[in-house]
Protein backbone atom coordinates (compact mmCIF):
# COMPACT_ATOMS: atom_id res chain seq x y z
CA UNK A 1 0.00 0.00 0.00
CA UNK A 2 1.66 3.32 -0.96
CA UNK A 3 1.80 5.73 1.67
CA UNK A 4 2.14 9.76 1.32
CA UNK A 5 4.57 11.70 4.27
CA UNK A 6 2.27 14.67 5.57
CA UNK A 7 4.75 15.96 8.15
CA UNK A 8 4.46 15.26 11.42
CA UNK A 9 0.93 15.87 12.33
CA UNK A 10 -0.95 15.44 15.40
CA UNK A 11 -4.14 12.97 14.13
CA UNK A 12 -6.40 11.16 15.82
CA UNK A 13 -9.02 9.52 14.35
CA UNK A 14 -11.78 10.20 15.44
CA UNK A 15 -11.94 12.49 18.58
CA UNK A 16 -14.16 13.55 21.23
CA UNK A 17 -15.54 17.30 21.51
CA UNK A 18 -15.78 17.59 25.05
CA UNK A 19 -16.19 21.01 27.03
CA UNK A 20 -13.74 22.07 29.56
CA UNK A 21 -14.19 24.34 32.12
CA UNK A 22 -12.66 26.09 34.85
CA UNK A 23 -13.10 29.04 37.21
CA UNK A 24 -11.16 32.26 35.71
CA UNK A 25 -11.51 35.09 38.39
CA UNK A 26 -14.17 33.18 40.48
CA UNK A 27 -16.65 32.97 37.21
CA UNK A 28 -17.18 29.38 35.23
CA UNK A 29 -15.50 29.78 31.69
CA UNK A 30 -15.44 26.86 29.14
CA UNK A 31 -13.73 25.79 26.35
CA UNK A 32 -13.69 22.75 23.54
CA UNK A 33 -11.25 20.53 23.83
CA UNK A 34 -10.81 17.02 21.55
CA UNK A 35 -7.11 16.75 22.46
CA UNK A 36 -7.84 14.70 25.55
CA UNK A 37 -7.28 11.49 26.55
CA UNK A 38 -7.64 8.84 29.47
CA UNK A 39 -4.42 8.70 31.57
CA UNK A 40 -4.81 6.11 33.98
CA UNK A 41 -7.18 3.52 35.63
CA UNK A 42 -6.18 3.61 39.26
CA UNK A 43 -6.66 6.95 40.07
CA UNK A 44 -8.55 7.57 36.65
CA UNK A 45 -6.86 10.39 35.09
CA UNK A 46 -7.33 12.53 31.93
CA UNK A 47 -5.10 14.64 29.88
CA UNK A 48 -5.88 17.69 28.55
CA UNK A 49 -3.45 19.72 26.55
CA UNK A 50 -4.17 23.47 25.74
CA UNK A 51 -3.09 26.38 23.94
CA UNK A 52 -0.93 28.53 26.71
CA UNK A 53 -3.14 31.45 25.69
CA UNK A 54 -6.15 29.87 26.58
CA UNK A 55 -8.35 32.06 29.29
CA UNK A 56 -9.48 28.27 31.07
CA UNK A 57 -5.74 27.56 31.12
CA UNK A 58 -5.23 30.69 33.78
CA UNK A 59 -8.56 29.62 36.01
CA UNK A 60 -7.10 25.63 35.72
CA UNK A 61 -3.60 27.19 37.22
CA UNK A 62 -5.37 29.30 39.82
CA UNK A 63 -7.52 26.95 40.97
CA UNK A 64 -5.72 23.13 40.48
CA UNK A 65 -8.94 22.33 39.04
CA UNK A 66 -11.39 21.67 36.12
CA UNK A 67 -14.35 19.78 34.88
CA UNK A 68 -14.42 18.08 31.46
CA UNK A 69 -18.04 17.47 30.18
CA UNK A 70 -19.02 15.28 27.11
CA UNK A 71 -21.83 17.12 24.95
CA UNK A 72 -25.10 15.63 22.96
CA UNK A 73 -25.12 16.73 19.74
CA UNK A 74 -27.98 19.14 20.49
CA UNK A 75 -25.61 21.23 22.63
CA UNK A 76 -23.11 21.95 19.62
CA UNK A 77 -23.83 25.57 18.96
CA UNK A 78 -23.09 26.74 22.78
CA UNK A 79 -20.25 23.89 22.57
CA UNK A 80 -18.65 26.00 19.04
CA UNK A 81 -19.27 29.31 20.31
CA UNK A 82 -17.42 28.19 23.87
CA UNK A 83 -14.63 27.09 21.24
CA UNK A 84 -14.70 30.12 18.95
CA UNK A 85 -14.47 32.98 21.35
CA UNK A 86 -12.04 33.68 24.25
CA UNK A 87 -13.41 34.56 27.95
CA UNK A 88 -10.92 37.05 27.50
CA UNK A 89 -13.17 39.22 25.30
CA UNK A 90 -16.73 37.79 25.85
CA UNK A 91 -18.42 36.10 29.19
CA UNK A 92 -18.92 32.74 29.23
CA UNK A 93 -20.15 32.33 32.82
CA UNK A 94 -24.11 32.25 31.86
CA UNK A 95 -23.75 30.09 28.47
CA UNK A 96 -24.20 26.70 30.47
CA UNK A 97 -26.68 26.06 33.98
CA UNK A 98 -23.22 24.78 36.21
CA UNK A 99 -23.36 23.14 39.52
CA UNK A 100 -20.17 22.56 41.95
CA UNK A 101 -18.94 19.00 43.85
CA UNK A 102 -16.22 17.97 46.18
CA UNK A 103 -13.79 20.24 44.57
CA UNK A 104 -16.21 23.56 44.97
CA UNK A 105 -14.05 25.04 42.91
CA UNK A 106 -14.80 23.05 39.05
CA UNK A 107 -17.80 24.31 37.05
CA UNK A 108 -19.66 21.37 35.78
CA UNK A 109 -22.19 21.83 33.07
CA UNK A 110 -25.82 20.59 34.07
CA UNK A 111 -27.01 19.48 30.85
CA UNK A 112 -23.85 17.98 29.58
CA UNK A 113 -24.63 14.17 30.17
CA UNK A 114 -21.55 13.00 31.80
CA UNK A 115 -19.27 15.45 33.89
CA UNK A 116 -15.63 14.77 34.98
CA UNK A 117 -14.90 16.90 38.58
CA UNK A 118 -10.98 16.67 38.00
CA UNK A 119 -7.73 18.04 40.05
CA UNK A 120 -4.71 18.51 38.63
CA UNK A 121 -2.01 16.14 38.89
CA UNK A 122 1.11 17.40 36.88
CA UNK A 123 1.01 19.79 34.32
CA UNK A 124 3.57 19.46 31.67
CA UNK A 125 5.48 22.26 29.17
CA UNK A 126 4.86 21.05 25.86
CA UNK A 127 6.07 24.13 24.06
CA UNK A 128 3.30 25.46 22.11
CA UNK A 129 0.87 23.85 24.55
CA UNK A 130 0.03 22.14 28.00
CA UNK A 131 -0.38 19.36 29.23
CA UNK A 132 -2.79 18.87 31.97
CA UNK A 133 -2.87 15.72 33.75
CA UNK A 134 -5.84 15.50 36.02
CA UNK A 135 -7.10 12.92 38.51
CA UNK A 136 -10.95 12.10 38.02
CA UNK A 137 -12.27 12.64 41.56
CA UNK A 138 -16.07 11.80 40.92
CA UNK A 139 -18.10 11.16 37.53
CA UNK A 140 -21.51 12.43 37.36
CA UNK A 141 -24.32 11.15 34.29
CA UNK A 142 -27.98 12.58 33.93
CA UNK A 143 -30.45 10.32 35.20
CA UNK A 144 -31.96 11.12 32.26
CA UNK A 145 -28.87 9.41 29.96
CA UNK A 146 -29.28 5.68 32.01
CA UNK A 147 -31.22 3.09 30.88
CA UNK A 148 -31.32 0.32 33.55
CA UNK A 149 -28.46 2.00 35.78
CA UNK A 150 -26.38 1.96 32.64
CA UNK A 151 -25.37 4.80 30.31
CA UNK A 152 -27.24 4.77 27.19
CA UNK A 153 -25.16 5.29 24.45
CA UNK A 154 -27.98 6.74 22.43
CA UNK A 155 -29.82 9.28 24.81
CA UNK A 156 -25.97 10.92 25.24
CA UNK A 157 -25.85 11.43 21.47
CA UNK A 158 -22.32 12.31 21.49
CA UNK A 159 -20.74 14.58 18.84
CA UNK A 160 -17.72 12.84 16.96
CA UNK A 161 -14.75 15.19 15.99
CA UNK A 162 -13.15 15.15 12.39
CA UNK A 163 -9.95 17.25 12.90
CA UNK A 164 -9.04 17.01 9.26
CA UNK A 165 -12.22 18.47 7.62
CA UNK A 166 -13.23 20.57 10.59
CA UNK A 167 -16.98 18.43 10.75
CA UNK A 168 -18.93 17.42 13.46
CA UNK A 169 -20.31 13.59 13.04
CA UNK A 170 -22.98 11.57 14.61
CA UNK A 171 -22.15 8.18 16.31
CA UNK A 172 -23.13 5.88 13.69
CA UNK A 173 -24.42 2.47 14.17
CA UNK A 174 -22.74 -0.51 16.37
CA UNK A 175 -20.65 -2.52 13.73
CA UNK A 176 -18.82 -5.12 16.05
CA UNK A 177 -18.48 -6.08 19.88
CA UNK A 178 -14.95 -4.93 21.24
CA UNK A 179 -13.13 -7.95 22.95
CA UNK A 180 -14.94 -10.03 21.17
CA UNK A 181 -14.43 -10.68 17.18
CA UNK A 182 -10.90 -11.51 17.65
CA UNK A 183 -11.42 -14.07 20.10
CA UNK A 184 -9.47 -17.39 18.84
CA UNK A 185 -9.16 -18.95 22.43
CA UNK A 186 -7.39 -22.76 22.06
CA UNK A 187 -6.67 -21.85 18.10
CA UNK A 188 -3.01 -22.76 18.03
CA UNK A 189 -2.69 -21.83 14.50
CA UNK A 190 -0.55 -19.08 14.03
CA UNK A 191 -2.15 -15.54 14.44
CA UNK A 192 -1.89 -14.59 10.33
CA UNK A 193 -3.60 -17.70 9.63
CA UNK A 194 -6.43 -17.28 12.28
CA UNK A 195 -7.09 -13.87 11.25
CA UNK A 196 -6.78 -14.45 7.42
CA UNK A 197 -10.52 -16.15 7.78
CA UNK A 198 -13.42 -14.50 7.13
CA UNK A 199 -15.21 -11.54 9.24
CA UNK A 200 -18.06 -13.87 9.44
CA UNK A 201 -16.96 -14.04 13.28
CA UNK A 202 -18.13 -10.41 13.89
CA UNK A 203 -20.82 -10.87 16.80
CA UNK A 204 -22.58 -7.63 18.10
CA UNK B 1 -31.43 17.64 35.40
CA UNK B 2 -30.52 15.07 37.84
CA UNK B 3 -27.53 13.55 38.00
CA UNK B 4 -26.14 10.06 39.68
CA UNK B 5 -22.52 10.21 40.88
CA UNK B 6 -20.71 7.01 39.51
CA UNK B 7 -17.68 7.63 41.77
CA UNK B 8 -14.55 8.45 39.93
CA UNK B 9 -14.44 6.59 36.19
CA UNK B 10 -12.05 7.13 33.50
CA UNK B 11 -15.16 8.30 30.48
CA UNK B 12 -14.68 10.26 27.35
CA UNK B 13 -17.15 9.32 24.75
CA UNK B 14 -16.11 8.59 22.30
CA UNK B 15 -12.72 7.07 21.80
CA UNK B 16 -10.87 5.94 18.85
CA UNK B 17 -9.51 2.23 18.64
CA UNK B 18 -6.19 2.44 17.54
CA UNK B 19 -3.22 0.14 16.91
CA UNK B 20 0.25 0.82 18.80
CA UNK B 21 3.14 -1.03 17.85
CA UNK B 22 6.61 -1.66 19.50
CA UNK B 23 9.47 -3.53 18.67
CA UNK B 24 9.71 -6.26 21.39
CA UNK B 25 13.23 -8.54 21.10
CA UNK B 26 13.56 -6.71 18.01
CA UNK B 27 10.06 -8.22 16.77
CA UNK B 28 6.48 -6.03 16.20
CA UNK B 29 4.15 -6.16 18.86
CA UNK B 30 0.80 -4.81 18.73
CA UNK B 31 -1.67 -4.10 21.20
CA UNK B 32 -5.49 -1.87 20.82
CA UNK B 33 -5.45 1.58 22.51
CA UNK B 34 -8.27 3.62 23.34
CA UNK B 35 -6.69 5.79 25.93
CA UNK B 36 -4.52 7.93 23.52
CA UNK B 37 -5.17 11.68 23.45
CA UNK B 38 -3.38 14.88 21.53
CA UNK B 39 -0.54 16.40 24.02
CA UNK B 40 0.60 19.46 21.56
CA UNK B 41 0.71 21.15 18.62
CA UNK B 42 4.49 22.28 17.72
CA UNK B 43 6.26 19.77 18.04
CA UNK B 44 2.84 17.34 17.68
CA UNK B 45 2.71 14.53 20.54
CA UNK B 46 0.52 12.27 21.67
CA UNK B 47 -0.50 10.17 24.82
CA UNK B 48 -0.73 6.38 24.90
CA UNK B 49 -1.93 5.35 28.82
CA UNK B 50 -0.48 1.40 28.86
CA UNK B 51 -1.22 -0.91 31.87
CA UNK B 52 2.31 -1.66 33.10
CA UNK B 53 2.07 -5.37 32.79
CA UNK B 54 1.60 -5.03 28.68
CA UNK B 55 4.61 -6.36 26.42
CA UNK B 56 4.55 -3.53 24.35
CA UNK B 57 5.08 -0.52 27.07
CA UNK B 58 8.72 -3.11 27.29
CA UNK B 59 9.23 -2.78 23.75
CA UNK B 60 8.62 1.23 23.98
CA UNK B 61 11.32 1.08 27.15
CA UNK B 62 13.71 -0.62 24.90
CA UNK B 63 13.83 1.35 21.94
CA UNK B 64 12.04 4.69 22.71
CA UNK B 65 9.96 4.65 20.26
CA UNK B 66 6.42 3.63 19.47
CA UNK B 67 3.92 3.77 16.68
CA UNK B 68 0.23 4.51 16.56
CA UNK B 69 -1.84 3.45 13.63
CA UNK B 70 -5.98 4.34 12.49
CA UNK B 71 -7.17 1.21 11.65
CA UNK B 72 -9.94 1.15 9.46
CA UNK B 73 -13.42 -1.20 10.27
CA UNK B 74 -12.31 -3.65 8.26
CA UNK B 75 -10.06 -4.48 10.17
CA UNK B 76 -10.99 -5.16 13.72
CA UNK B 77 -10.62 -8.80 13.72
CA UNK B 78 -7.09 -8.01 13.32
CA UNK B 79 -7.18 -5.09 15.95
CA UNK B 80 -9.49 -6.42 18.10
CA UNK B 81 -7.35 -10.21 18.36
CA UNK B 82 -4.52 -7.55 19.32
CA UNK B 83 -6.47 -6.36 21.78
CA UNK B 84 -7.53 -9.72 23.59
CA UNK B 85 -4.04 -11.61 23.96
CA UNK B 86 -0.87 -10.68 24.51
CA UNK B 87 2.84 -10.70 22.85
CA UNK B 88 4.15 -12.61 26.19
CA UNK B 89 2.27 -15.40 24.90
CA UNK B 90 1.22 -15.08 21.19
CA UNK B 91 4.23 -14.06 18.29
CA UNK B 92 1.67 -10.60 16.86
CA UNK B 93 4.73 -9.72 14.78
CA UNK B 94 3.34 -11.32 11.26
CA UNK B 95 -0.66 -10.50 12.28
CA UNK B 96 0.44 -6.94 10.04
CA UNK B 97 2.27 -6.04 7.08
CA UNK B 98 5.04 -3.39 9.24
CA UNK B 99 7.34 -0.91 7.54
CA UNK B 100 9.65 1.24 9.07
CA UNK B 101 10.55 5.47 9.28
CA UNK B 102 13.08 7.32 10.07
CA UNK B 103 13.14 6.48 13.35
CA UNK B 104 13.92 2.79 12.14
CA UNK B 105 12.99 0.47 15.12
CA UNK B 106 8.63 1.74 15.42
CA UNK B 107 6.88 -0.58 13.45
CA UNK B 108 4.29 0.94 11.57
CA UNK B 109 1.29 -0.84 10.38
CA UNK B 110 0.94 -0.63 6.65
CA UNK B 111 -2.68 -1.33 5.81
CA UNK B 112 -4.08 1.07 8.38
CA UNK B 113 -4.65 4.44 6.98
CA UNK B 114 -2.96 6.24 8.89
CA UNK B 115 0.09 5.92 11.46
CA UNK B 116 2.06 8.20 13.30
CA UNK B 117 5.36 7.59 13.95
CA UNK B 118 6.71 8.90 17.65
CA UNK B 119 9.64 8.58 19.91
CA UNK B 120 8.82 8.94 23.86
CA UNK B 121 9.69 12.28 24.96
CA UNK B 122 8.41 11.95 28.77
CA UNK B 123 7.14 8.85 30.72
CA UNK B 124 4.95 9.37 33.82
CA UNK B 125 4.12 7.03 36.85
CA UNK B 126 -0.12 6.82 37.32
CA UNK B 127 0.31 3.99 39.58
CA UNK B 128 -1.94 1.17 37.40
CA UNK B 129 -0.38 2.68 34.14
CA UNK B 130 2.35 4.56 32.39
CA UNK B 131 1.51 7.59 30.46
CA UNK B 132 3.40 7.69 27.20
CA UNK B 133 4.20 11.42 26.07
CA UNK B 134 5.51 10.83 22.39
CA UNK B 135 6.53 13.42 19.93
CA UNK B 136 5.28 12.64 16.12
CA UNK B 137 8.00 12.97 14.38
CA UNK B 138 6.62 11.72 10.67
CA UNK B 139 2.70 11.03 9.52
CA UNK B 140 2.13 8.92 6.96
CA UNK B 141 -1.53 8.54 4.87
CA UNK B 142 -2.27 5.78 2.57
CA UNK B 143 -2.50 7.13 -0.76
CA UNK B 144 -5.89 5.24 -1.73
CA UNK B 145 -7.78 7.46 1.65
CA UNK B 146 -6.82 10.52 0.14
CA UNK B 147 -9.02 12.98 -1.80
CA UNK B 148 -7.76 15.54 -3.63
CA UNK B 149 -4.75 15.49 -1.27
CA UNK B 150 -6.53 15.24 1.44
CA UNK B 151 -7.64 12.42 3.87
CA UNK B 152 -11.18 10.78 3.46
CA UNK B 153 -12.88 10.56 5.97
CA UNK B 154 -14.73 8.09 4.62
CA UNK B 155 -12.09 6.09 2.77
CA UNK B 156 -10.35 6.13 6.54
CA UNK B 157 -13.88 4.21 7.98
CA UNK B 158 -12.28 4.48 11.51
CA UNK B 159 -14.38 2.76 13.83
CA UNK B 160 -15.10 4.59 16.87
CA UNK B 161 -15.54 3.20 20.65
CA UNK B 162 -17.57 3.38 23.27
CA UNK B 163 -16.52 1.61 26.44
CA UNK B 164 -19.41 1.77 28.89
CA UNK B 165 -21.03 -0.59 25.95
CA UNK B 166 -17.78 -1.99 24.71
CA UNK B 167 -18.52 -1.84 21.00
CA UNK B 168 -17.53 -0.56 18.14
CA UNK B 169 -19.54 1.96 16.04
CA UNK B 170 -19.17 3.40 12.60
CA UNK B 171 -18.61 7.07 12.15
CA UNK B 172 -22.03 8.42 11.26
CA UNK B 173 -23.42 11.67 9.49
CA UNK B 174 -21.99 15.11 9.34
CA UNK B 175 -24.80 17.30 10.83
CA UNK B 176 -22.47 20.48 11.91
CA UNK B 177 -19.46 22.21 10.99
CA UNK B 178 -16.66 23.05 13.72
CA UNK B 179 -15.88 26.71 14.20
CA UNK B 180 -18.72 27.52 12.61
CA UNK B 181 -22.80 27.14 14.08
CA UNK B 182 -21.80 29.16 17.19
CA UNK B 183 -20.34 32.38 15.74
CA UNK B 184 -21.74 35.06 16.55
CA UNK B 185 -19.32 37.87 15.14
CA UNK B 186 -20.45 41.10 15.67
CA UNK B 187 -23.47 40.16 18.01
CA UNK B 188 -23.34 42.25 21.26
CA UNK B 189 -25.93 40.65 23.10
CA UNK B 190 -24.94 38.34 25.81
CA UNK B 191 -23.85 34.74 25.30
CA UNK B 192 -27.10 33.15 26.59
CA UNK B 193 -29.38 35.30 24.27
CA UNK B 194 -27.31 34.59 21.60
CA UNK B 195 -27.42 30.82 22.30
CA UNK B 196 -30.71 30.29 22.92
CA UNK B 197 -31.82 31.59 19.77
CA UNK B 198 -32.91 28.34 17.56
CA UNK B 199 -30.40 26.15 15.92
CA UNK B 200 -31.57 27.18 12.50
CA UNK B 201 -28.29 28.04 11.69
CA UNK B 202 -26.25 25.25 11.80
CA UNK B 203 -24.25 24.71 8.46
CA UNK B 204 -22.62 21.76 6.94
Amino acid sequence: MEKTRLGPEPIIVPMPALIVGANVNEKPNFMVASWCGIAGFKPPAITVAMNKARHTLKGIKENGTFSVNVPSCGMIKKADYCGIYSGKKRDKSQVFKTFYGELKTAPLVEECPINLECKVLHSLDMKTHMLIIGEIVETYVSKDCLTDGKIDTKKVDPPVYIRSTLKYHRLGEVFSSAFGVGRADGDTRDPATILSSNMSGISI
